[in-house]
């Protein structure tokens, strides 16, 4: 089965004229394809899934499996707010060729996402699906969060292969690695503390920042790998800022203009996310250089 | 124009066998219709809207309009997290015959959903819609939250005809009623302030205790518009603890159980929404019958 | 016993050179002896209690109830951490000639104050309190709330007579007033919600507002109890924007410059709290200009 | 000038008859300085300090200094609402001869509690402070955050030594690290993340559950220093099971009753603190067990 290891960029949907840029994405996979990057998550949270109808996500499935290939293991985001919806892209991931599929909590009726019924929806997500589920804990996005005790539990399922863990909590993190069953991966889902994720045991992790710089992000894990630690710690630091700069401070906006930056196709995102203002370019421009990442040197 | 006033019950979406029961539903219309009940309102929060396909949504318009057929107006909860889908709604929404959309803000991406995002998209709406637009402030669901400024800003356009505020600050509701563009409708969006919505100046409520009780809850209107304070007030401290019941308590699973005991077709609902379980039942019936209103009287 | 209802000025902490400045106190009271006001509250939030040492809060409850001298009632606030030294106060207060005491919820170790730590609470210091108690709900400063079930037990013990809900929740608020014990009073925190708190029964305010506009809260209170809906409310509207600015807005240094304004003295708050810069006092004039009830006509 | 490294308890208060008891404090005492801590902190978060009179709070500082007489670094945590009495609190610890101050935000007044009075209020502080002033973060009982932006500010100060940070955000922590002045520390303020602090490059900690297992603490940092990560790590998970139950769980009760169970003197909390439950106190101590480190082996 597949084993969820190493770093992935939940890659950037580019949009032009209101629809999915094929042409532009093909350009960017070109270039994450030739990276260090372990693989990619399609559909992610940086993806703009929720901006995309059924059929754009059955469509960006199938195109971006069908551009890789198998070169790299693609990971598809396919959570919906509904049980069967969740499933049935499940089932197109599996078809489109996919490698595994990502699945967030629904998350509109808070109130009603206890741990019983978040743990009944990711077993039968499980249960249905043809390709190994990860955990997708994104609460600053949901206002739900996947709790240690419940990670854990659905651990054992032979179907659920790890987290994608994106709240942050290190004392989460910590007690999932320690707790879940043998073989469950935990995922880091943010630069900022991919570090101290490994650390504590953790997989590897699904950045944002991935997409910008692929190979700085795998450096951090393989130094960390190799027992090289304060290389690490060092590098860890220095990707803070710029991790911050394209998630919690400018969140997609951010993302694309900084793909803009280095040299791929960001664009403007879907409406109602509004492209990234002057003046905030200008200082996103400033915190890349200060990474010493920017421009590339050659 | 269309004028946003009295109490429109949102009305639940029964399903049997995974798909919406018509039958059940044309059922329940024709209580709601027979009752005093100012209108409905078709694919709100109650009405599991996030669990429903575009196809599914696009249907259960045209039927309930079809069914209806202006013997009470239709209003249609058309919002989505892009804007485009949310415009092709309204269009949809219009065809079938509905009076006016309900339009929740996007929220998935809280943190770019600024006053600035926020104002672009219910103005790019509002300018597309063939239909007068009422906001639809739901922070609980959404942890987005339609401020009063922002509120107040979005009553001068001339399709944006009211808001319905569940979140239940009455010092927000105050300063919308007080600063918005003339013939602009303020609703409560829950039954248990909908007293002192009215006193201070409101136009109504969109209530899901009124698909239970609606002539219970319209004639708290009707004692308040008579000048009959004290039953009005009376009422309203009545409607407190089922409203809670099937609102911030149990939920839709709460309120569809209601209806199962009213003698209309509650049902289960969608997954990943799970039954109410036998024990809160219980407790919901006597709840219910704390009320006074139930079992009706003949 | 004392019987709470009407408006009730928490009066500010006047301080200059570091010390309690009880000449300037003495022309404030002047003031507010001399308004419609009800009575006064010494020692609320609005008068920095939580800065004052256990020698001055002694002296100042003394001071204020020996000038006042029965003229109006004062209710004194004596909540602190610990039990014990809340029932010392308690003592000093009702030597000092006060009519009732006013209890904060204990709140630094917040995950402990359960349900069932704040009753014991309550219930010890009301046991050993020689006047009558008021529950004080303040859960923007504190993190901690008295739910709506808490208030309704506490309201059975002989010795808790209200409670001041600055929660600003109106169905709270609603379900305190429908089933607290008979001769409970419930008063609103803050002006914004005072016209909905009395049109549910509510028995009044303690108001910040009322330090720099007493007669024009009171007349709010004077006209809904004759029946006087509109002006009530408009009265209501009309109180909202003042009084954001002497609360959430600017605070204690917002509620001080607007005393100065007033011809009153306000002074600086004691550190850390920092005096309001003179741009938002600018603005904070505009705001008591705004309202139609300053610079008083003559 | 004193330096900041290691593992500190910061101790509980035992109290008897309503008094803080100081023979079984003596005893206590007697047992951390015979272990491997490189210090203690009295009147933390711990030691119920809210909870304490100004004369108490004199006293039992005197009592420990003298106590101790240099054999390890005495911090006294001064904090209160305050700056002057946080000042006063300052030079009787410095009188008593203490090492450095712990001082926690104020926090009552939150709304007012901004950067730029926070800042004025560390800084006013530690220009008067005769001791080295250790910043306290301590969100979750004060609602309030110091911001890394703020601590790496205040870190320039030269009488600004280090920051406990009990919030337990790692990026936080990470950035304050990556950007503080040379020679300014950080502690984790508890011991559910100790190990990613340290692995971020902190300086130590200060551990509720140093009260209870000082020497297995003491050991993560020694092992992390000497390179041994794995042991290091594994340390850390074990750890976090019983931190969790004297802090975030059940608090100081829970802290008192582990005291108890280890063969030193817990006793019961001050009022409205309640003693932890007999079915907790079950609970606790097989979580104590669980440990392994608990009963010692001899």
């Amino acid at each position: 089965m597949f084993k969820l290891h190493g770093i992935y960029a939940p890659i950037a949907t580019p949009f032009a004229g209101g629809k999915i840029a094929y042409d532009k994405l093909e350009k960017n996979l070109r270039f994450w394809l030739g990276s260090d990057l372990t693989g990619i998550v399609v559909m992610g949270s940086n993806g703009e899934f929720v901006l995309l109808s059924p059929e754009e996500k059955e469509e960006l499935m199938r195109f971006v499996c069908g551009y890789v290939k198998g070169r790299k293991p693609v990971i598809a985001g396919t959570g919906a707010e509904s049980t069967v919806e969740t499933i049935r892209l499940n089932k197109v991931a599996a078809e489109a060729g996919a490698q595994a599929v990502l699945v967030v909590t629904p998350n509109y009726y808070k109130g009603e996402m206890t741990e019983q019924a978040l743990g009944r929806f990711y077993q039968d997500v499980a249960d249905a699906s043809p390709l190994p589920v990860i955990l997708y804990n994104m609460p600053r996005n949901t206002g739900v969060n996947i709790s240690a005790k419940l990670a854990v539990e659905l651990s054992k399922h032979p179907n659920i292969i790890g987290i994608k863990d994106s709240g942050g909590n290190i004392v989460q993190i910590a007690e999932i690695i320690r707790n879940a069953a043998e073989g469950f991966s935990v995922f880091a889902g943010s630069a900022s503390y991919l570090y101290p994720t490994l650390a504590l045991g953790g997989a590897g992790g699904t950045l944002a920042l991935a997409n910008i710089f692929p190979d700085e992000c795998t450096r951090l894990q393989t130094l960390f790998e190799a027992g090289k630690m304060k290389e690490a710690r060092d590098l860890q630091i220095r990707l803070i800022e710029s991790n911050h700069a394209v998630t919690a401070r400018w969140g997609i906006p951010g993302l694309k203009a900084a793909l803009d930056m280095i040299g791929l196709y960001g664009g403007d995102p879907r409406p109602p996310l509004m492209p990234l203002e002057e003046a905030d370019r200008e200082e996103l421009r400033k915190i890349l250089i200060r990474t010493g990442f920017f421009p590339k040197k050659t």
